[in-house]
């Protein structure tokens, strides 16, 4: 992999979508991106469970940042009680940050690494829960730049990359997952051309992820979800580079719909597709894809583009938010803990057991 | 291939794009639809090619066969004419329709169909002009009527269809093109479950052809362009049906953009292809795909949604319009001169001398 400091993140990271601040939590509103852009300033954590459910912020990692930071709201508002107060107080408000985003595995995730700091803490309870929230968004942030130096180094200079969704610095604690190897391997010379897919229907590519990229000065072209093929055809994509939902033991990876498709045009033309993840998205306790219960959002989504309804009454529409991506159809997995490669199984195994 | 009377047209095929009645062309405002069944009533050749020019008529043989009715309202207003007088005449009136969109074959064959009766009639160049625009009407749903019934014979009873883009009665005189293979389906019992795709940036699917189905009765089912490949993972599709704008002596066809990924995808999942499209289409003169060049239109096509801005200043887009879908992807090629089969090259050669 590439040496972290051989990338100047001060130019290509400039986007925060969580900054915890003054006691406060400040998030951007993503849903009014890419034309506005609005903080949100909440003070506690009911506030950030509402922003949350609204999708206000949205990403897995940025999810988990958010509640981390929502119990330290939520800890401030306590006033002087013990460690033991405390574990009870803030029961009733786990849970409601827990629920906010029932399918998100790593805002379960993030809330279990505090209560569990919380378990064991003594007077120092309060900083002990400020440290972790602290941790968290670091250890994120960290793995995004490994993963970066790491997916960069896989890229043949002079390359196309083509994205899918938003995987930046909006949806974790900066940087980004698939877009912080393609931000590392355009800051390191690997990556020459940058596409990025609109993603219907919440047209994250469009709104999100070419605005994110513009931030940083990196030049980015939108394609309709329906010209990834066609592009691929044309010779001028090297890299499909996706984030993930869930990574199950056999390596089949759960991410936004579309992704299969993608997946299968890039074997078709011999372009080579990577998964960037955490290890917190790896779920060795699901072995196939086929046990991922795929989400069905309400079709209503599909009725309406750009906020106007498009489509005549009654008609039906099916709304699949997820797909599986089998592991005979990538070429590389990268996570924290190194670039994998087929076999997935065993090399899954073999960086589980590496933690 | 199925007996056409078989079909109850009167309850399979109620839309009607182009209507010549009373010495009017009257066309359905696609733009409006569906919110808003419009005509707009064309008394000159003038407001036939605007209406083209603008896309309220839209569907290459729906544009030929309104082109050719235009030639009909210019030679209603040249008054007492010899043929010869005419032939003058309507030069410029052709000129200006055959511009109106210098890509769609069709126009440019139903115009010159128009040219070349006009050229060999005497004093009945009136009569004759006008039956000509019959006749490319009636063939057109004729042919399409015959399309339906063979596509149909190709599909086993409960199956799965999914379609892309407009290719209906309202792209055609009537019954529709691939979408005429669906009615067919859908009347003789075949087909059980109907999906369409959006078709990004202009949502011809989720705009016209669920419309469309559903002024008839048909149940069909909106998905997300890029959800196609999960549906079909699931087992709900057996045949992918789609028209061509293009189809080269190969059998390499050009179509709307997404055709390709969709064959790639069915093809990965064991789901067939089916094109289908009138003789017209058929460009012998052209061997391969990699000989059509790929029109590709203004990238502000997606910058917006359902009418409004959703990508940030300055992005960058392309925008291809249609793609080719290599032969070796296809499973059946329908024209009203039959269905034909690999190797398409031959039995493209074949049809060719059948005429």
């Amino acid at each position: 992999m590439f040496a972290l400091a051989m990338i100047d993140y001060a130019r290509y990271d400039r986007v925060r979508a969580v900054v915890f601040r003054d006691d406060r939590l400040r998030l951007l509103d993503q849903r009014r991106l890419p034309f506005e852009e609005v903080f949100i300033d909440c003070e506690d954590a009911d506030a950030v469970a509402q922003a949350i459910a609204d999708l206000a912020v949205r990403g897995a990692p940025a999810i988990g940042i958010a509640a981390a930071w929502a119990v330290v709201l939520a800890a401030g508002a306590l006033g002087e009680v013990s460690a033991a107060q405390a574990r009870v107080s803030l029961v009733p408000v786990l849970d409601r940050l827990n629920a906010a985003r029932p399918t998100a595995v790593n805002l379960a995730w993030a809330l279990a690494r505090m209560r569990g700091v919380l378990a064991e803490a003594g007077d120092d309870w309060r900083a002990r829960v400020r440290a972790e929230a602290e941790s968290i968004e670091r250890e994120d942030l960290a793995a995004n730049r490994r993963m970066g130096a790491q997916g960069a180094a896989l890229i043949a200079p002079g390359s196309g990359v083509l994205t899918h969704c938003n995987t930046g610095s909006l949806a974790t604690a900066g940087f980004g997952t698939a877009l912080g190897v393609i931000r590392a391997g355009v800051a390191l010379g690997r990556i020459a051309r940058v596409f990025a897919t609109e993603t219907r229907p919440w047209m994250q590519g469009a709104r999100l992820t070419v605005w994110e990229l513009q931030q940083d000065g990196i030049d980015a072209t939108l394609i309709a979800d329906s010209a990834a093929a066609h592009l691929m055809g044309t010779g001028q994509v090297q890299w499909v580079i996706v984030g993930a939902d869930r990574i199950t033991a056999q390596g089949d990876v759960a991410n936004k719909i579309g992704t299969l498709q993608l997946a299968i045009a890039a074997r078709h033309f011999g372009v080579k597709f990577m998964v960037v993840a955490p290890w917190s998205t790896v779920d060795m306790a699901t072995r196939s894809g086929a046990d991922i219960p795929i989400e069905e959002r309400d079709p209503a989504e599909l009725l309406t583009s750009g906020g106007r309804r498009t489509v005549a009454e009654g008609v039906r529409a099916l709304n699949p938010v997820f797909d599986v991506t089998p592991a005979a159809l990538i070429d590389a997995i990268v996570t924290e803990r190194g670039v994998l490669r087929a076999p997935f199984d065993a090399a899954l195994r073999a960086a589980a057991a590496s933690a």
